[in-house]
């Protein structure tokens, strides 16, 4: 592994985390700046994850704001709010300044709102400031959440050479070039260059006579995710964000977009888990119980639905026990058939790859569950038989299997569907939900077709 | 929403399948040009993946192949290996001369390896055939699999103007320059340039001068979610790819690394759902049944096993057969919290952020499952001892459900961490893994608990 491992060499070992600690605590600033100088900003907001409020602070207080901005965007929210409690509005206003506009409104848009206004009546930079202001405006899933103003951007009646000398000044305080945009006076969106064109072109060609005029853009009410779906579809490493009148207003980057996928990802995984809010596994007990027990009640919900129904069918126990010892088995099946179907439909839908009909879809469904049902009521039905010496019992309870797996494999697949033509993120459908409600429908339906079968 | 999709026009409408469709049949292929050279390749794919294949056949036949070799590397996986079954070897080829180097490799290798050979063979451009061949020879899964030789280079001995001047022709060749890479010599890295540094630096200015020495680069064979993270903690959008000895191979751009992380997070996702292999809502139900079945079967097992332990327990049943009604609550909560617990430690484990020894984390989720345990516990003490007024039979089951669920959260946060340290894939630990191997444990000790509080 060592050598793989020699061109990241970052690890962020204990002993590294202890060796800062103690230079934090003998105050040996030279020797602090000395050792974290040299790591990359993403490298230091791991080290102060891991160190209490006051060192971690006492850092950010220490090195450059070039560099602490930086750390600032990458350091665990819930630490982030922390150190921005113990920092001044000044103090963030001088971070502010050395963050890109979309990384400070992102900041400035965890404060509490009491705090925002002090922090921006604090900026110099006055178009800075002014930015910042707007982009503060848009709502954070959409197109105008995710932009930054920074933008390299050349009106179309330039020449190239022109347009090389000009656009010295704009990337310089662009990180990132990926495109030139071309504007026309009305400062509408007409086209793009990539770097790579302006320096293959002739020094006394036209803008107007090179750009690419095919120029994907979205709008600044886009939705965040649709965004991302569009950006990873065309494989692009930036879009252009553009008003209702296709006036150019800035840009989104890929970093953001891998970011919004991340966290869809881990948000679609967590509710498929029962887990509500967004949490992470070094969140507080109290924050963890939020996000579990309200799922968590539903299964009790469910599982008093399934006693109710048990209790019903009470009278049936005495000559057929059997049935419910069963009872776990079949709502096991129910449950894992309809994560199972209710999963690849959410897939499908993220990732807009569920076609055809609703009606084809169930029928599809149905014949799965009945290959997957009939399988698995073959083994079963030998178990019982076997084990108990009644083919009549056997058939009765894998019978009701084979329908039990069905039902909950419609169940599966309807529900997910009929959420998301209904606006609601199908999501919520995989997980406790989907487990909770095929327990009570497959326990009701067990129950009652081994009873028809046993002619009880 | 009209106003907001004016800027993305593209709309996958069965209309506009169907036009697609009477344009093929009847051979109208200047109408099928007007109609399909606006589109992005990816959404000609689109158009594709929804025709039968004599069709997409016809539409790739048709074509210039600097599109359609695009279109292949966008459709879907199932249908490009029919298509290019029904495409000749020189045909292949063709396409594979348009592609990058990576997209050419990836799809070469899912030919079957008779026809690898055959293809191959038939390309012309013998530089491409060598770099494809090298990319070929590397694990799918590592920085090598990912890589593609195109890029630019320069050395670090070449002035600014030089550099210019001799980047235009490698840049005609590479589709995206994000950066220019700086070697030595022996064509080992020394560096980088954005092409923003090369465009602001002065004329005669030399390499060597101006170069930035503090380049992120990756091993060949670092693995391929490795290479993800780190691009991603370090917002990188390219990173370049170097062998033991920091000779210059290749590099990877960040598009290919949000597919990377796309296939992870839905891999993650269906395990958890209990689906092994990578499926989709449109696959086969043979192929969706070989997913889903051996879940479901473990299931049944699990089943099986709840029975056997219920069925040794069945001379309670006279007195207490509503601890046998409240079985499928027991099992589903101790299943809820066992899958919980899991994804919280799988999701941690995967964005590598559960610090701290496994003891610790053990005590956590102890407290945790504790404090949900017993909240839940209150409500089903109350009733139970409302409905069935007995205290005693309210005190065992709610006090069993308790350790049930503190022993199925722990189960779920020890499984994962254990699987990760002897380097299985901790994500099998969730869904029907852990829900099944909960449920056993769960009916087990819920009876045993329950026994001893009744005394029988």
């Amino acid at each position: 592994m060592s050598e793989e491992k020699e061109n990241i060499q970052f690890e962020l070992t204990p002993g590294l985390v202890n060796q800062v600690e103690n230079l934090i605590e003998s105050r040996n600033d030279k020797a602090l700046h000395l050792l974290l100088d040299d790591f990359h900003y993403a490298d230091i907001a791991e080290i102060l994850d891991e160190l209490n409020l006051d060192k971690a602070v006492y850092i950010i207080k220490l090195l450059d704001s070039d560099t602490t901005s930086d750390i600032l965007t990458e350091l665990d929210e819930d630490i982030r709010e922390k150190v921005l409690k113990r920092l001044s509005a000044k103090e963030i206003a001088e971070e502010i300044e050395e963050l890109d506009t979309d990384d400070a409104a992102d900041i400035i848009a965890e404060l509490p709102e009491s705090r925002q206004e002090e922090v921006i009546s604090k900026i110099e930079d006055q178009d800075h400031k002014a930015e910042i202001k707007e982009l503060l405006a848009y709502d954070e899933d959409t197109a105008g959440g995710l932009m930054a103003k920074e933008l390299v951007k050349v009106y179309d009646t330039w020449t190239v050479a022109g347009c090389l000398r000009r656009i010295r000044g704009q990337a310089e305080e662009v990180t990132r070039v990926h495109s030139v945009y071309v504007v026309n006076k009305q400062d509408k969106l007409v086209g793009r260059l990539s770097l790579k064109d302006l320096i293959v072109a002739k020094n006394e060609q036209k803008i107007a006579d090179i750009y690419i005029s095919n120029v994907d853009s979205v709008n600044v009410n886009e939705d965040a995710e649709d965004v991302a779906k569009i950006m990873s579809k065309y494989d692009l490493e930036a879009i252009p964000v553009v008003d209702d009148n296709q006036t150019l207003l800035g840009r989104i980057t890929i970093d953001d977009i891998v970011d919004v996928l991340k966290e869809e990802a881990d948000k679609d995984y967590q509710l498929a888990a029962g887990i509500t809010q967004d949490v992470d596994s070094d969140d507080s007990i109290i924050e963890l119980t939020r996000a579990r027990l309200p799922w968590l009640f539903l299964g009790l919900v469910g599982g008093i639905g399934a006693f109710l129904i048990m209790e019903g069918f009470h009278n049936v126990f005495e000559k057929y026990a059997v049935l419910f010892f069963f009872t776990p088995l079949i709502a096991a099946m129910a449950g894992n058939v309809g994560v199972q179907s209710s999963a690849i439909i959410v897939q499908g839908l993220a990732n807009d790859d569920v076609k055809g009909s609703v009606n084809s879809r169930l029928i599809k469904e149905m014949l799965l569950a009945a290959l997957n049902g009939f399988i698995l009521a073959l083994f079963l039905f030998f178990f019982v038989w076997i084990t108990k010496g009644s083919p009549t019992t056997a058939l009765a309870i894998s019978a009701s299997l084979v329908i039990v797996i069905i039902v909950a494999g419609l169940i599966g697949t309807f529900v997910p569907l009929f959420l998301n033509k209904q606006g609601i993120d199908p999501a919520i459908a995989t997980g406790p939900f989907i487990t909770t409600s095929n327990d009570i429908f497959g326990i009701l339906i067990y129950f009652w077709i081994a009873k028809m079968i046993l002619g009880i």
